[in-house]
């Protein structure tokens, strides 16, 4: 059987012709026999969701799903014609066709099976297929997407099934830095990271590989390296299994998110059943609440809930909102969207307090007020009025990552003695490659 | 079982936002269940076809259908997401998913069954569904496109597999008319017109009703209207069975055909069989053959071929006569793309040769020379320079339709007697009504 890798290409890469032709360089450079994942061009998913908005301020799903899922089809059938026209055997496939079987979550469906045979077989008979990203097909015969930065799951996804060797990223930038390069000049470029700081800090909200395609790649142990396009000789970013870097305790990225909001429900009364009637309904929209806490209300029997949540389409949060506000009969509901999340991100951080603390002082000396924080494992976050975004930043990848020295300090969970290290790759992390949109 | 009506929309009816919610006014008013096939919007389908042009002189036409199929698909997920926002219980289906199944001819696939089970499923649940027209899918699973005028193909055949009860085909003139009213003053809307002569006048280059859409509607008797979208008040044109007209004699359209070509091979070798070759590799490309003239050629053993014929894409053609002529080892080929087929149009005229002489006095006066003509039954067409096409139209639209009382004649096949007639719509027929372009 004959070596596999997976390329893929986000919308950038294939946003005209030309984009097009330099992938089929790319492409025509590989040894292996290759499955290309592409996106759609440039901005067309956002173009085509802008559309279904002008009709309605909440689209269905189901036929969100059918209309974006059109974006990746044309780049699919454009990138095979132009490497059928280099000579190159190559076919095209659509979610359905080369068997991505999802579940029927329109908008944010979960990969539940690749038909390898239908992989394998489409390999024996061409050098070369392109396969739609970001979608799928439900067992009842529906077209799925899986939402933002679905389709670099769809390469690792594809990249297990098919028992590929290698899966190369190709994006706009040259690989994941330790904060956002276009806003912060101070980022530096990663030459490794571990699959989970790299979960963590697309969780976090760095435009970073999605969650799902690192958790994926951890899972079956996939290769990948995200790769600047344009410099196809730059070796970019290789993320791989955890090492000993689990054993340090050390900030690699900094992250910000600012599709946040912080929402206050006045008066509640206390019979009916808030919280799981959230759940609910911010489950439908892939609202995710990060934080909640209660307090009692002005009146007898009722409460207060504070919600710190992202939500993705400030609209259909509204509605939502609204609908809740309904529902519940709270006296008031106060929303707060001029809110940012930002997060240190790095395996074991969670559990050192010593970093949360000077990460606190800070923001503290800058006069930058957090109005809430949490931490996990491998992240500390910490929302802050959106105006204050950058300078929090820049303070908090200055304190943690440019002076990583002084930073160090031994995880809670692994006692280990770690001494002072010199290596570059150790000591940077990043927020911000910009993976493709979908 | 509720009534059914099929609605079919071209692509400039749901050219963007504002007048997809103007064909939502439309449906919303039908009291029946409703079928609304609809086309891509505006140019999409030119636009993705010439992206594909532009990476490839001759594009693979299995990833063209992929490419010019996510038209459709955009308009049947906007145009429901409206008809959603206006509160109408609506769903939309690609053609695979509605069940269209087609035979495997890329680009000019023909509709071999459509699951009526699921139609009939679809709208027990559903008030309206929308379909994707142009477009269907091949046994082994592919995305296949009708060609042009498809949409109208794909609207009959829904038409006859949902048992409808009436068929509208919205587009952005009133109707079926005598020829073309954009550029000839003189034509007259029709009120009627029997399927046969729809289909000889699509059949010679009138931009109306897709051939195989009328042929389907007489097979299956189904009552087509061809109306204006922006006035869907007025009936528009009524297509039925041939009547009484089918007795009478007479000119009912002039349709003018640019895509036509004059070529000639000179000096084959005898032994070459040319003809045969001719028709396969014309096959594969959807190039019709009107007529083959054969004579001797200058050397011993060779003849010369002239062939008069259509093709829709002049790239593919002069590709497909550049691989003939290395085949067949010709001396020479002359191709002359600058002619242009004038047909008249109308139930039996082929077998009236005063007609046919009377047409090319008519020319002949005007120092207009044909280079080639040929009848049928309820055609006589005549082969022009170009240049003399819009002067060769309106001398015969002037001299066979506003003058009707003296065009009339007894068919030489039904020699009934007939007296004049007063009524408008036997007197007239169309070439123009253009029709959506898929």
């Amino acid at each position: 059987m004959s070596k596999i890798s997976v390329l893929k290409f986000g919308g950038t890469s294939v946003k005209n012709i030309g984009r097009i032709n330099h992938v089929v360089d790319i492409v025509s450079k590989q040894k292996n026999k290759c499955v290309v994942v592409v996106s759609a061009m440039g901005d067309t998913t956002d173009y085509l969701y802008d559309l279904a908005k002008r009709i309605s301020a909440t689209p269905n799903k189901r036929e969100v799903d059918l209309l974006l899922s059109t974006g990746e089809q044309v780049s699919i059938a454009l990138l095979t014609i132009a490497l059928q026209e280099r000579g190159i055997k190559a076919k095209s496939f659509t979610g359905a066709q080369i068997g991505i079987k999802t579940d029927n979550i329109h908008s944010c469906a979960r990969i539940v099976d690749i038909c390898k045979g239908s992989i394998r077989a489409a390999l024996d008979e061409h050098d070369v297929i392109v396969v739609a990203g970001f979608q799928g097909q439900s067992d009842c015969g529906e077209i799925t997407t899986l939402g933002r930065g679905g389709s670099d799951t769809s390469a690792v996804a594809l990249a297990a099934a098919a028992g590929a060797d290698e899966c190369h990223i190709y994006t706009d930038v040259d690989g994941i830095f330790t904060t956002d390069p276009n806003k912060f000049p101070q980022a530096e470029l990663l030459d490794t990271i571990s699959y989970s700081e790299t979960i963590e800090l697309a969780r976090a909200g760095a435009q970073v590989l999605h969650p799902r395609a690192a958790e994926l790649a951890r899972d079956f142990n996939i290769k990948l390296r995200v790769r600047n396009t344009f410099k196809p000789d730059n070796p970019g970013t290789l993320i791989t299994g955890d090492s000993n870097v689990e054993k340090v305790c050390r900030v690699k990225g900094v992250a910000l998110d600012s599709h946040q909001a912080y929402v206050s429900f006045i008066d509640i009364p206390w019979q009916f059943s808030f919280l799981t009637e959230c759940e609910t309904l911010f489950l439908r929209d892939n609202i995710i609440v990060d934080s909640v806490s209660q307090g009692k209300g002005s009146c007898e029997n009722t409460r207060c809930v504070q919600l710190s949540l992202r939500y993705s389409d400030e609209a259909i949060f509204r509605t939502i909102l609204d609908e809740l506000k309904n529902q519940c009969g709270a006296k008031d509901v106060l929303i707060d969207l001029n809110v940012t999340r930002v997060s240190l991100v790095g395996a074991g951080i969670g559990n050192a307090p010593e970093i949360r603390s000077r990460a606190i002082a800070t923001l503290n000396s800058a006069r930058i007020e957090p109005r809430l924080y949490s931490s996990s494992e491998s992240t500390i976050s910490i929302l802050i009025d959106e105006a204050d975004s950058s300078r929090a930043t820049q303070l908090l990848h200055d304190q943690f990552i440019s002076l990583p020295e002084e930073t160090e300090c031994v995880a809670v969970t692994s006692p280990l003695t770690v001494g002072a290290h010199s290596s570059r790759q150790l000591a940077a992390a990043s927020d911000s490659m910009r993976a493709g949109v979908s």
